[in-house]
């Protein structure tokens, strides 16, 4: 152990996702030889978020307010929306700039192994936004794993009930990827959604 | 790019150590929904750590003042100064509890690639010491790698002018390991350095 302010450093570097003893001890080690300014930056940042930062009371993505600033933007497409597990896939999506409708952050994926159903998530939420606006497509972009398509399954049958039109993003290569490199379930689904090529 | 807030905390957290673009929002993601009191608690170990922890006027390691716990213990014989590379050593070695004497941390290792000579390390500090102080031995305690060994091959040549007795930590098999698995320097290294078995 080390002497007071160390340790407790230590202990809370190490308490961050992905940061084990070793790098929290490396990290505090490198904090304590930096410059005061940057490391008073990252406190101050700390505070800053936790002040500011909270969640879009319509979809769930990170707002520096009550509402974020794709809800906020009247430019963005009103009639679709875009069903996504974590905010920071919001950030992903974005970066395509091919999709200029609106979000709804789920908050995780049904995993019944971890105990969370449907009704951790902010499917009710959803509900209620497809039940007072026009929305004409949901697109379902949860993550392509057992969870995600869990999820998708189960929204799929929900917005049935309400009769909205609900996709699901495309399966298959990754854009300059390597056939030989391809594992075989991604190239069945590449198989299965082939599409004809239109001259 | 994300919102303000939340990008600069990313930019903070992705310039420490071994934390790259991913692992920094997935912190920082982390820290969105994390309790409040958490983070404002990391904060805090962030600016005591500054205004409090300095590094020893004596021996280099991490001190709450000017001196460390260390060099202000009486109990520690005072004929004896284990020579490290890192603050973070010293830690190392006072976990095993076999070493009751004192340290003298260098700062790093002599690595002319990276621009690292003897003057950048607190070689001369530890000349005064020993001007000083009635030690009466030396134990080098460098990484055993080819800065660390480069090092300890200067620092020996130093104390010997000052006839101050010089001696390196030993090389060999790790306990606990398996003999199938030992590198060849290793193995070597424990065969040059085998013991004779006294009964």
């Amino acid at each position: 152990m080390y002497e007071g302010a160390v340790q407790d450093l230590i202990d809370e570097l190490g308490a961050l996702p992905g940061i084990g003893p070793k790098s929290a001890q490396r990290i505090a080690f490198h904090l304590l030889s930096a410059d005061k300014e940057d490391v008073l930056r990252l406190a101050h940042a700390l505070q800053v978020v936790k002040e500011k930062v909270r969640f879009c009371d319509i979809c769930g993505n990170i707002a520096e307010g009550e509402i974020c600033h794709i809800c906020q933007d009247p430019r963005r497409d009103q009639t679709i929306i875009c069903v996504v597990e974590e905010a920071k896939d919001v950030e992903v999506i974005e970066r395509t700039g091919s999709y200029r409708g609106l979000y709804h952050v789920l908050g995780g994926a049904i995993d019944p192994i971890r105990g969370i159903g449907p009704d951790q998530l902010r499917i009710r939420q959803l509900m209620t936004r497809l039940s007072n606006n026009e929305v004409k497509e949901i697109i379902i972009a949860t993550d392509p794993n057992i969870e995600g398509e869990a999820t998708a399954t189960y929204l799929s049958r929900m917005l049935d009930t309400l009769s909205v039109p609900a996709s699901r993003l495309a399966l298959g290569l990754p854009v300059g990827g390597d056939l030989e490199y391809a594992d075989e379930v991604t190239l069945g689904r590449a198989f299965e959604g082939r599409r004809i090529i239109e001259n």
